[in-house]
């Protein structure tokens, strides 16, 4: 056995998350801390193997349905990537295409799709109250179908962002933080700042700032949410973050400054959003079918956005850093000033600065969902990552 | 052996479907009777592996084309499971991204498409006359292909709904049935209604009440196909019915009225359906490019199904069935009253009563499609079953 | 070991084409003659191997990504099915379901697409200037993104057709010539016309015929262009035409008559293009938002195209060709008089008499995109090819 993936073994045999089995995977805070390590220790062995050219298909047929309610590419590519990793094939659900229309209801559709399905992939984040409640709707319809002996295999719901959480994103987040540090146990102390940053766009979902403050305080950082006045999140997230950082032996605090925030900071993550109350207010428009009142609301929101330019992430504010060296975090795209907008997110130097290091954080997202999914299907995961290295079928031809 | 996939292979060796090898499928009752009790073995043996653990894949690599000429979920769906139970990957021939707007051919298209194609399915079912006349021109394409040396095999054509039977539908009905009544040998003299119900929509294909009549008749059930004047299918597949009935021992009736329909009825299946010869019509008027007399006819037609609106399959006409419980069917989605439309075809509380057992029913629409495919790709089915089995080739690694 | 196989293997062995292995393919004269041998060669065992039921899947996982910037259905399913033989699953990347919109740069966009890729396929034509550009810079973004450790390994590319060239259609041509023509050493002398003919569309890319004589002079062959005035190509592929007809032995002349140029021709290729120039003013036209400019282009360009309706492949011009019967060349879709428009580019009883080698012309195209992808991707090739014979695992099962 290879020493490096018994490690990977070992670590997990030393863990519990015998309820992932069979389980979903909707908000991070809804799993154990041996759950989320869990997690991270299935991505790093599956990466591992890989890298190494040993095939991790344990699927020989099945598929992934995916359901993206809104544009995605790396969200879309890293499903696929995954399901691609385990030997699953990828049927998406364009709702455009389907009879779904015609009035059917979520329970029907869910069972419809799943004949085959071993894991069902849904991003649904543009309504507050809406997204995870959706999820939940379709996982209580398959694990129902399943019951009822409609489906031979009840499939995993991996929720690749709702309006509360982006769980895929926000452990790969994590996942890059832990593999530049060295290890989860170097970052008690270490301060995060997550905060928000102007963006000439309008509108962006809530579910990364909540994702990763609900994350991250688990670690025994010093987690900073900083935001201009009004630009709140979802308060039961907030308590989500007090609680976990209170356990973890961490803190969680709030600023209205971004200079403060990034003041010593080993971490840092600038990010765009809405105001929650300003989500709520359009989902309400919405429902009510009130599109002149979500013109006006779009057109105040970006004046109101328009007042804090100055939230961005500077060379300058960057020197104020932990030795100017703090690591720059981003879910991508980001708006970048003067190259996908007159003023953006972030400083075009800055951002060239941390490119390579930004696209590795991204490169974890397909093995989070894979381990995800791995998790789920397999009864013994730690026997199953072995019997593939034991399997040693190459993942490409030599 | 395990002696359940023993039951069914001995099964297979007792009927005669050579001729299904390198065939298509279009129409029910272009098969003999051996024929179509081979598509429900292999559907049932192909589904006993799987629930078994054990791969079907009988494909390393190959493709199943699919063509949707109409929106499509559980349909394009069942396609891709069934493909991917085999082991193809399925390609969509999207009509609006390809070149075939520039005026090419069906012949060229056909064969473009079919280079490493091993199925091609097809839903066609808008007009009448012309989806299932499409797919002959597609499978005769790609024979003469086969014959040409362009193609290195001739994909086996599946009809996922013409404008004459939707086999695939029907088939997973039949098997339904079967399996609900323990046996095709228990259908005998049973009643089957067939019935039109109202729905505020308009220009539902007729593919499914003539597919039912087409081929229920043929296990010696006693069918009754009912609908409000003016509603009548096409008169040939009523004429098949017939010959059917008589053959099988059975009988084949018609007659006005849902209640009478329903009237003692082992099994019900109530459905809109657009009357024949408004579709005929319609088709015309497409051809000639009156789109003002398609809204007239429209508009003409949705008037006269209003005045239907007492054939809905409620509980009073539910309890006038056989012991007050016919196993009620549907080939999904339907129209529900109060539900998805103020007045449908079902009513709420019987959908829902029925509801597991109609997604069971929907759930052997993937194992019918496969077995098609494999009736008409593997030279030795019965073989290929026992190899399977030998093989023992885990579908999902435990 | 298979003599016929044996044979590929040997002559693979005795050609240099180490470079190819992870390269891209953008432009075949960027490519030595062995280089192009090597990928005729390796598409002739792929097909060899498939024909004969033995599975050349050398990938258990992995990606191949498809951009199709315009509109397609055979490089499309020859794309896919290139992967599919190789044991890759098509991901294509929708621009519109994508956030491309939102301002992300294309080297963001390549590398966060390719975390699993081994190949990607890129169709972007319609822009002079711009379609190889594009390719470039994708394939510069994931090689950057492999040396910084974003990539386990950097995807091919795979051109499918750029402004310049379209080496997979021109390969596939080459290779039905080479078929036909029993071997590249019969065709020394051979004259092959490449001819400008009438379409009533209008701006076809030039890349066909530029692919044409680009490739088409290495082979000792007198090939002729030939157009009315103004429809030049681009004149540094006339350049490179003229280099490698010198260094092959052959020639490379241009002529403003069809009829000189069918004059005892062996091989004829009669298409429409667009003007160079013409296309070079629609793309500046573009770029400075002038739809009105654009609209009047085209109006002007169709006139232009008009008085050259007699520029047609009809009988009485194949007659003059060489015994009457020069192999006839197309792309696909022709359009033909008669049948797909009252005036095209061939006569109807010429298409239909040359169909089924037209077919098998297009036949090549998908074992020549797997060549491309087996070089690049496979360390040895010709040991890859013997070990997929010893493997000998069925491509369908039997």
């Amino acid at each position: 056995m290879d020493p490096i993936l018994q490690g990977y073994i070992d670590r997990l045999n030393a863990l519990r998350f015998r309820e992932m089995y069979e389980g979903d995977f909707f908000l991070t805070w809804e799993k154990s801390s041996d759950e989320i390590e869990a997690v991270f220790t299935v991505a790093d062995a599956l990466r591992y193997l890989r890298e190494h050219n040993i095939s991790t298909k344990v699927f020989e047929s099945g598929l992934g349905i995916s359901i993206f309610r809104d544009n995605s590419t790396r969200t879309r590519f890293s499903f696929a990537s995954a399901c691609n990793l385990l030997g699953l094939a990828v049927q998406d659900l364009d709702e455009k295409k389907s009879q779904i229309a015609h009035g059917e209801t979520v329970r029907e559709t869910a069972n419809m799709v799943s004949f085959m399905a071993d894991v069902i992939g849904i991003r649904d984040d543009m309504y507050i109250g809406k997204g995870n409640r959706y999820m939940h709707s379709v996982a209580d319809a398959v694990t129902e179908g399943r019951r009822d002996g409609v489906l031979e295999q009840k499939p995993t719901l991996v929720n690749l962002q709702c309006d509360i959480d982006h769980p895929t994103q926000c452990m790969a987040d994590m996942l890059h933080i832990i593999h530049e540090f060295g290890g989860a146990e170097n970052l008690k102390g270490k301060k995060l700042a997550m905060t928000w940053a102007y963006s000439p766009s309008y509108g962006k979902p809530l579910s990364v700032p909540q994702g990763v403050i609900g994350l991250m305080t688990r670690f025994g950082m010093d987690v900073v949410l900083a935001h201009p006045e009004g630009y709140d999140v979802m308060p039961e997230v907030e308590e989500v973050a007090r609680r976990n950082a209170a356990a973890s032996g961490g803190s969680f605090t709030k600023c209205g400054s971004m200079a403060e925030a990034f003041r010593d900071a080993d971490i840092v993550y600038p990010k765009s959003w809405a105001p929650f109350a300003a989500m709520e207010k359009r989902t309400d428009l919405y429902g009510a079918g009130d599109f002149d009142g979500i013109d006006a609301l779009e057109k105040e929101l970006l004046a109101q956005n328009a007042e804090h330019k100055d939230w961005c992430c500077t060379e300058e504010l960057m020197k104020t850093t932990k030795d100017g060296k703090a690591l720059y975090l981003h879910c991508l795209p980001a708006d970048i000033s003067g190259v996908s907008c007159a003023d953006g997110e972030v400083a075009a130097s800055v951002f060239d600065r941390y490119r390579a290091p930004l696209y590795r954080e991204a490169s974890f997202k397909p093995y989070i969902i894979a381990a995800m999914i791995f998790l789920a299907k397999m009864k013994d995961p730690a026997a199953a990552l072995a019997a593939l290295e034991a399997r040693g079928m190459k993942r490409r031809f030599e």
